[in-house]
């Protein structure tokens, strides 16, 4: 493989001159730049990335942890992600936590030993002291859940709203003893969503059962298992935290023989793709996670270039999608 | 931030020995190594990637390139590969195609900047000319569509055979007009699926006909718009490359009230989560995406550690999945 100094020899310049060509330097004239860039193609030389990163203090790369590849959503945020910064010539390290704290903190870790300029983070029960130091020295946007008092941007849809029009349109279709499978207990969205669930019951003067509320890790697992324990409740609705975990309790109730929506109504959040192509489509809402990773990595190339931005906070309005997973009135 | 030399300070030893304990040489005493790594972590310093690098000459960062990361077959795949990389160290660089072709060239071209160690790649319409000179230089390992006499390591279900098993299913169901949607004209993996179906065929004593054969990009949206093209020309039954493209064509005949399985029988491949919580669940081919990217990554892995594995082809059995969205007799 043909290093700086043959392309220098070849062209009869020093290495400097192939340096200053390839970083479009305007210390040489056009003529000479285009030799060389022909040159560098001719004999088959690349510049390395970790050298010039060392130079540039510049990676040219995104990390990006997100909770689950496997899950629509998330996969739909990293589409986004990856379609903004690549239009600008930055790769993406993609990182799956899992749901997992200490997977979270051993790509922090790893990130910040110079594989990136920058990072998107969607936080596993994310807390201020997790990533302080982190964001002091790396520039850090956070997406979905944030750590109250944490000095980054963040990105979310409205999660009270969606759980305020989701909760209200259940009550209307006649649903009373509504059970919720929510996410992890430091989940701001998961809270969000729960805090909007605890005030439309309230507004509807029904009582609040804290029997029929379940933390989880969020998986379509977790769907399954928890829905046996939500129905022996008596509950005459399930609102699961994500289309996943609703997926769950569907694949449940087909077994069981439980008439969806007549016996128990299900609502989702996300509204992925196979939520509309289901037996009986999930109502849901709709976060748009392609937008929201656009948006995310608009939020951090901003800060890359140099632009003001710490402490912005982007809400984006989701939308109710009422399907017939939950009765008609 | 700390640099090395305040680490170097801090103890009393030169920078070299503070770079002798990171890379865990054996030329200095236990008890001098954890000596360091305790300051290296009080004071805050961390190795930069970009330095060590070039140094070390590796970057511990695998490249991946997949055609679709919203397709679950190959998020499956991108979560085999990172679970296996990073349980080892190593990061995943994680690029997505689109399946086009001028995408991927830019990524090879973007990871072999010295940004990976290895690069594991599902191509878009393979032609050798298209990797050898990389694979010259960047150990390489491709999965699913291969390049006819290229020199690197192979990975795929064996197409053929699933291919066979899923075309036999659907003739002995009664159907004997089967549409195929295939995938790109130079993608392997649809044509040894291709190659079964005109076998199977030919066996049946069933005519060849090529008007039922369209290649395509593969996605859901081409599965919606070229079932209404194969039922206009009298299909029984359609073939679908993948269970999204599967996905579009249900789409379409739920839009159109066509019966599946009675009016039209539909077969996929992949075996994705949701295949199976369709109304009427999708017979498919199980390709097993989260192995099949694990053993990727062994391939890459073992290459990166200097065993000699080029060339090496690993072929994995599908499995045939019979649900109902074709008739049973």
């Amino acid at each position: 493989m043909a290093t700086i100094k043959d392309v220098a020899k070849y062209c009869g310049v020093s290495a400097m001159t192939v340096s200053r060509a390839l970083n479009n330097s305007t210390e040489i004239s056009q003529e000479t730049k285009e030799r060389i860039l022909k040159a560098c193609q001719e004999l088959g030389y690349k510049p390395n990335n970790a050298a010039r990163s060392l130079i540039t203090k510049k990676t040219k790369m995104v990390g990006l942890i997100i909770p689950d590849i496997t899950n629509q959503y998330y996969a739909n945020i990293s589409k986004g992600v990856s379609s903004y910064i690549e239009a600008l010539g930055y790769g993406l390290v993609l990182c799956n936590s899992d749901r997992k704290k200490t997977n979270e903190q051993g790509y922090l870790d790893f990130l910040t030993e110079g594989r990136c300029d920058g990072i998107i983070i969607l936080p596993v029960n994310p807390q201020k002291e997790d990533y302080e130091q982190i964001a002091k020295i790396t520039p850090m946007v956070m997406a979905d859940n944030y750590a109250e008092g944490l000095d980054v941007s963040f990105i979310s849809s409205d999660n009270y709203y969606g759980g305020t029009k989701i909760v209200e349109h259940l009550i209307k279709q006649g649903y009373r003893r509504i059970g919720i499978i929510l996410g992890g207990e430091r989940s701001t969205a998961s809270n969000e969503r729960f805090r909007a669930y605890k005030t439309v019951l309230k507004n509807n003067n029904i009582e609040f059962d804290e029997n029929i509320v379940i933390y989880s890790n969020a998986t379509f697992e977790e769907g399954f298992i928890l829905a046996e324990k939500l129905l022996e409740k008596g509950v005459d609705c399930i609102f699961a935290i994500n289309d996943t975990v609703a997926m769950g309790v569907i694949k449940y109730c087909y077994l069981k023989g439980i008439k969806i929506s007549e016996d128990v109504g299900i609502a989702g959040y996300d509204n992925i793709e196979q939520s509309s192509m289901l037996p009986i489509p999930l109502t849901t809402v709709d976060q748009n996670g392609k937008l929201l990773g656009q948006m995310a990595a608009g939020l951090l190339m901003d800060q890359l270039n140099g632009e003001t931005v710490k402490n912005k906070v982007i809400t984006l309005e989701p939308k109710l999608v009422i399907r017939k997973s939950c009765r008609e009135i």
